[in-house]
């Protein structure tokens, strides 16, 4: 038995954006229980010229929803980026989780090889093979947006830990 | 082609300390354009009930290490948490990469269905097989740390991005 290109991306987004909107839904109950609108936290940000939890949110979900759109060599829907709520951010990472549903393993693997060229800030591209952009590109960028909009919830005080990240709903309480 | 344990374990071990420690650099430099001691930074936190930045350093090390040396079955290296500068940690991600370079993928593959049973939290442990607990654990808290030190280093003014967590010394400046 090895690992594929389909068993290497998808359950790893699928496990991470679930163990990401358990974090959400713990955020909304802390704030319900400290007493202020969760929604004032989707603007934090670790830095001021760093992206807010909203944005963290979002391109968490763009890390895989693309990744998995460059690696099967198809277009991935877009969303609008215009989420101001945790019920939106919520709803944003449940149609990024219903996209992935669609996908088949059939669709990435044997694609190892392929050449995928994505853009990298502005005015620029960058092409790897498929396998070298699903482990140097596409997972510590999935990862990234996921622990950053972590660290902004526990910076904010959520009652959060390592497990919420790792296992989300099985992490308990 | 098809990824093994080895080739979806090694490389992004390899790649994400090499470029925090890149990161690390960056950061004693920009101490030094701002004329502060890099070592007040060991010991930043994004929350007091959060750990330090040395400790994510560590941890971040450490989770390459024990994942390699759990799928292999064999004893890793300890260290001695004791780190107070920036030269230390360096060292510390030097010494962990070292220790990587002398695992054969051989020493890897084949292990998928291994069960590894590991310590979480205090005094529980968990048991997953080889490759369920590459992608839903090693990875994932690798990645947590790694992300949490880039974290700290921007909420403290130091003057990263993205690519430099990505490319590390690639990306430039």
């Amino acid at each position: 038995m090895s690992l594929t290109l389909s068993s290497a991306s998808l359950p790893i987004f699928r496990t991470g954006l679930a163990n990401l909107d358990h974090c959400l839904a713990k955020a909304e109950a802390n704030a319900a229980a400290r007493k202020f609108d969760p929604n004032v936290l989707v603007g934090v940000r670790l830095a001021p010229d760093m992206l807010p939890f909203a944005a963290q949110i979002r391109i968490a979900g763009d890390a895989a929803k693309l990744a998995v759109a460059r690696m099967a060599g198809i277009e991935a829907p877009k969303f609008e980026d215009n989420e101001s709520t945790f019920a939106e951010l919520r709803e944003r990472i449940a149609k990024t989780q219903a996209w992935l549903e669609t996908i088949s393993p059939a669709q990435l693997d044997g694609r190892e090889d392929v050449d995928i060229t994505f853009p990298v800030g502005r005015d620029k591209t960058r092409t790897m093979k498929g396998e070298a952009y699903l482990k140097h590109w596409a997972l510590p960028n999935f990862f990234f947006h996921v622990t950053t909009a972590y660290a902004l919830l526990r910076h904010n005080g959520v009652d959060l830990g390592k497990s919420d990240y790792l296992l989300g709903a099985q992490a308990g309480n």
